[in-house]
């Protein structure tokens, strides 16, 4: 029986391509294809389907592309990886990790791991406003799943998985209504980001529905460091605005806020309730403890799978985040 | 031709412990093996090794298990996994992610994987005292590499990449040196930790070389958090020791430094230089931003791949950390 090598041979092409026009014809030239075609006919190759079912049921790999944005902090990717590939392998699944240029450059990469059938399909994370690849792997026939939305498109191609943002700004709002706030101020990131845009949102509702002003009470942050936020909450206390309460973007402007309150004497927790996002390492290494709204990842993880692994209907999990409370919004 | 499947029939076993007779005869009791490769010899089964060096060639993975150890935080473990992402790509390899439990019941997962053929080899970070998996995986024959040392083992089993923790600090106690400062206290772990021991060792003789003090300049804070290294600080202040110079084990502890200085009405980098290490994203978010020792990531994973997938010579790279300077070691 004629093997690859001599396909590819006859038909004047790499094995490469040869496997393409097995495996994925759409990457190939109509007349490229056509040539590798009449090449397996002619030479009556028959792909080795024992050995590709034995490879693909042995290494059943799922993808995901490792960051490397140096402006942006991943304090909690270590418990996404962990919940993700505990995740997979519940499936007999294991995460094949790798690295791609950012946008639409890195998308060659997604497609040659896909063809050359090391990977079954990909989880996207990390979306960002306008993120090519959800619509590129969609039109390829590539299976994949997103952790997060791709804002500012009205309808998002794919299935994903999400933490409601403005649901999580409404229970911290509450939280901290319920143990006495009723000025709680929000610390927010420029309007262009559009999980911002939703958690101020979410925090707006809350205050509004409880009957508590939100007049100046949103600050915008530059950018996501402590320094950020304990001069916005400096501009907010400055501003002769009677605080109690603060809900955060993140925990990085949250440990921010509990630095100037300290330095103007004002106690977290007992004075100024204080609610940040993501529970990162930094919430349990301050004093008092930082309040702050969990991703549950490893449901996020277990609805990422049975997404990917199932029969690939639209799917859409808006999922909630979960309040851990620490000093810092001990009742006031 | 026989199947496995009719071979595990036929010896009654399952499918997983005829490749175990194939792929991992150790693993089995003897007489489970010599049932088995009976069976092989009487069904005249061949295993496909075709389809095998088809699937080594396709998928060549290493393994990486990812850590879940709650009390422990791991602020630049996405930047070690695209580092070494990166590093085994341009070896043609990728990295595959697992879980484990800790130490020695984790075991089994490494062997598995293995003797399944899914990956190659491990690299292992997170290496703890006593940390079972070296001597382990050396005996099995498998093949790793490990990032960072067994510390309290005299001669560590198999290759190793580590940072040079001992004369990091120095580096760090020269820098505060060269900018003017004399009186340079260390904020460390408790003895326990063989990295703290390395860590505080290289402050001590860097000091002594330079003629300058360590008796009282040394606090062991009980835990790696803000909270622990503001205590340490305050407590280095009230004993009367006029410091100049703060090396901090991790960049946790310096933030603790940083604001316990601040808050007392000194000024970190004028009147205090503070060094922290692993330039971790905590070091850019605070002001003045922190100075720290950073692990060269690229170089550590360049290593640990070139190690593994070279002829596994004993091979032992001890790397220098790099000092980035920032505003809180300005020149006093």
């Amino acid at each position: 029986m004629a093997t690859l090598k001599q396909v590819a041979a006859h038909a004047e092409v790499s094995v490469q391509t040869v496997s393409n026009a097995l495996n994925a014809p759409h990457r190939l030239r109509a007349d490229t294809l056509e040539r590798v075609n009449r090449s397996i006919e002619l030479l009556n190759y028959r792909p080795n389907r024992n050995a590709r079912s034995l490879r693909t049921s042995a290494v059943e790999l799922i993808g995901y592309c490792v960051p490397n944005w140096p402006h942006q902090t991943h304090l909690v990717m270590d418990q996404f990886l962990h919940a993700l590939c505990a995740a997979a392998e519940r499936t007999g699944r294991h995460i094949l990790l790798f690295t791609a240029p950012p946008g639409v450059d890195g998308m060659p990469t997604y497609d040659d791991l896909h063809a050359r059938r090391m990977v079954d399909g990909f989880v996207l994370s990390q979306t960002e406003t306008h993120d090519p690849r959800h619509g590129w792997l969609k039109d390829e026939g590539i299976p994949f799943v997103s952790f997060g939305r791709v804002w500012k498109e009205s309808t998002q191609p794919g299935p994903w998985v999400d933490v409601d943002g403005a649901t999580g700004s409404a229970i911290a709002v509450r939280h901290l209504y319920d143990t006495g706030r009723r000025r709680i101020a929000f610390l927010g990131w420029p309007k262009s980001s559009g999980l911002a845009e939703d958690r101020v949102a979410g925090w707006r509702t809350a205050c509004k529905e409880l009957g508590l002003p939100t007049n100046g009470m949103a600050v915008r942050c530059r950018e996501d460091s402590i320094e950020e936020g304990a001069l916005a909450t400096a501009r907010l206390l400055d501003s002769g605005r009677d605080l109690d309460g603060i809900v955060a973007l993140s925990d990085v402007l949250a440990l921010g806020a509990l630095r100037e309150l300290t330095a103007r004497g004002i106690v977290p927790g007992r004075d100024v309730g204080v609610v940040g996002y993501d529970d990162s390492p930094l919430a349990e290494v301050v004093s008092p403890g930082l309040t702050s709204l969990r991703q549950p990842m490893d449901r996020i993880a277990e609805e990422l799978i049975t997404i990917l692994t199932g029969d690939q209907q639209p799917a859409e999990r808006l999922l909630l985040p979960e309040l851990v409370i620490r000093g810092s919004s001990a009742p006031g």
